[in-house]
């Protein structure tokens, strides 16, 4: 992704192996600073990813395939590294199906494995960009949640690939983004990613998504966590509601997230595990307490999004429904 | 309603007039100070209506009576004074009813009249909850959006005023309290005022009211700005997300206004005018910008609700549809 660097200019990744260690953008200070970290080992890789220094479903597989050659390089267990990787956070699949993937690799090179598995999701993005961007034409006027740009998926992303690629083309549109409570992503990290690509939004509150989808919306994009088999897909809290309110004014509803992210063991999205984050992300903004003391908060931060409500999945295959999904199974 | 105050529990408005001032609650600064101010000008009264120190539609016209009162207690010109407070906030009818019915008392005490039509509202928001409290059983669990409380109305409520007369009658129930951004009304001012009522209730995030409309909510109740002839309302930004997601869950959805909300003149909703405030409201939190420089928003203060989602209005005169709004017309 582009980037604007204290040093200039810059087309980076939002993690990378470099020797001995791993370099990653610090998403929580951004948009006000830059910074990159560097993690050193599979310990400090679960504390990043359960501190959302990195986040985003396809860029916490490629955080836990790392972390796995972390521990391998620094010759820890590596079956005691998966276990503490996948326990940091329970909804995204990619996690999952990165870390046994490199359990996998018993003899080969896992610091190489783990850079073919963030390169491979490098490629799908762009094939998902690619695949979506016929849905954006001049002048459309696209709805976005959360972030599941090039932060959330090493790079290029996933809902926003498809408007990065119809950019490049040249084409003019306008992206509604919602902020995105408690965390705030899309105000901080989409609309971060959309001012260095130069494409038109405004950051909307996650109320007024509704108000704009019954008015102006042509379209939704949003990415997913967890996607069963009957296209049931679990993301970030909020996209639920959007998805309903899209469907009621007749606006198409679109996933995109690249084949991994599919959990083809779950037949629908039942049986998808909603994480609980603490109640301070709701009480709390930048350390000041904005609820009264005595108040307590509920924080769910997916929720399951009924497969009835979304127009199709973007993958790098192309544009899919739920019957081509029992094709990739068999 | 009851209060906390630096020297004690206190039973007070949120507005009242004493001597020649009118005193109020700084409901900027809630929950974490509270502080009253006093207000000594009609011009006075448009700044802080304009600046939301106190906010919430009957309030609103309070305060607009109250202004008229100020106005001809110092000799100003009751028209300009008239045409200043109406200038403030264009959504909300209740301020318009106001002025418009304190320019009639063209030689009675305004104060009088002022102070008669502020123990109206309470008394009207004491019927609303008497007429409310029956939807509210032991066990209930009640969403509701904003505030729309004691500080909203001067005293009581309207969608608190049921829960405020089941609390009292006994009834244990639990509210979810939608945070309600940009300006937090539901975590900073509902949440304060259930914990002073004593009624269990845990703030969400915006965007987690349709998981919980989806599992767990019972009943939603809101307030009201403006409501049309045929039924459709405009209120806070978020009503109508909360709106259709009750109905697509089958969750009964009711709205507590006084029939001084009612704007009979409008055949509909799509002439009520919907308040732009500063994008500052979204781009920043407590003086902190949180969206990258270069990013703008979009905030819109309400939006407007269809009478199709609507389960029934509670008012003072009862729980009534859009078929009893006719009878009030003739």
């Amino acid at each position: 992704m582009l980037v604007r660097t204290p040093s200039g200019r810059k087309d980076i990744r939002a993690l990378w192996m470099e020797g001995r260690s791993v370099k990653m953008i610090d998403q929580r200070l951004l948009p006000g600073k830059f910074r990159l970290v560097s993690i050193k080992t599979h310990v400090e890789m679960a504390d990043a990813i359960r501190d959302m220094t990195v986040r985003g479903a396809p860029a916490i597989g490629a955080a836990g395939a790392y972390g796995m050659a972390l521990a391998r390089m620094n010759r820890a267990d590596t079956d005691k590294a998966a276990r503490l990787l996948k326990s940091t956070r329970p909804t995204a699949y990619d996690l999952f199906y990165a870390v046994d993937s490199m359990l996998r690799v018993k003899d080969g090179d896992m610091t190489e494995a783990a850079n073919e598995y963030a390169d491979g999701i490098v490629t799908k993005c762009r094939s998902i960009g690619e695949s979506g961007a016929r849905l954006i034409k001049n002048g459309s006027k696209v709805l976005t949640h959360c972030n599941a740009g090039a932060l959330a998926t090493v790079d290029f992303g996933t809902a926003l690939a498809p408007m990065r690629v119809a950019r490049r083309a040249g084409r003019r549109f306008f992206v509604y983004v919602d902020e995105t409570r408690p965390r705030l992503q899309g105000a901080k990290l989409t609309a971060w990613e959309l001012l260095n690509e130069g494409i038109d939004h405004a950051i909307i509150p996650d109320n007024a998504s509704g108000h704009y989808l019954r008015k102006d919306v042509d379209l939704v994009i949003v990415g997913a966590d967890r996607i069963a088999a009957n296209g049931d897909f679990a993301n970030k809290i909020g996209t639920y509601e959007k998805a309903v309110l899209a469907k009621e004014n007749g606006v198409p509803f679109y996933v995109a997230a690249p084949v991994s992210t599919f959990d083809l063991s779950l037949e629908n999205g039942n049986g998808i595990v909603i994480e609980e984050r603490s109640e301070d992300e709701v009480l709390k903004i930048d350390g000041v307490r904005i609820a009264p003391k005595g108040s307590h908060a509920l924080n769910p931060a997916f929720d399951v999004t009924s497969r009835k409500y979304v127009t199709g999945y973007v993958t790098e295959l192309g544009i899919m429904t739920p019957r081509d999904f029992r094709k990739l199974r068999r």
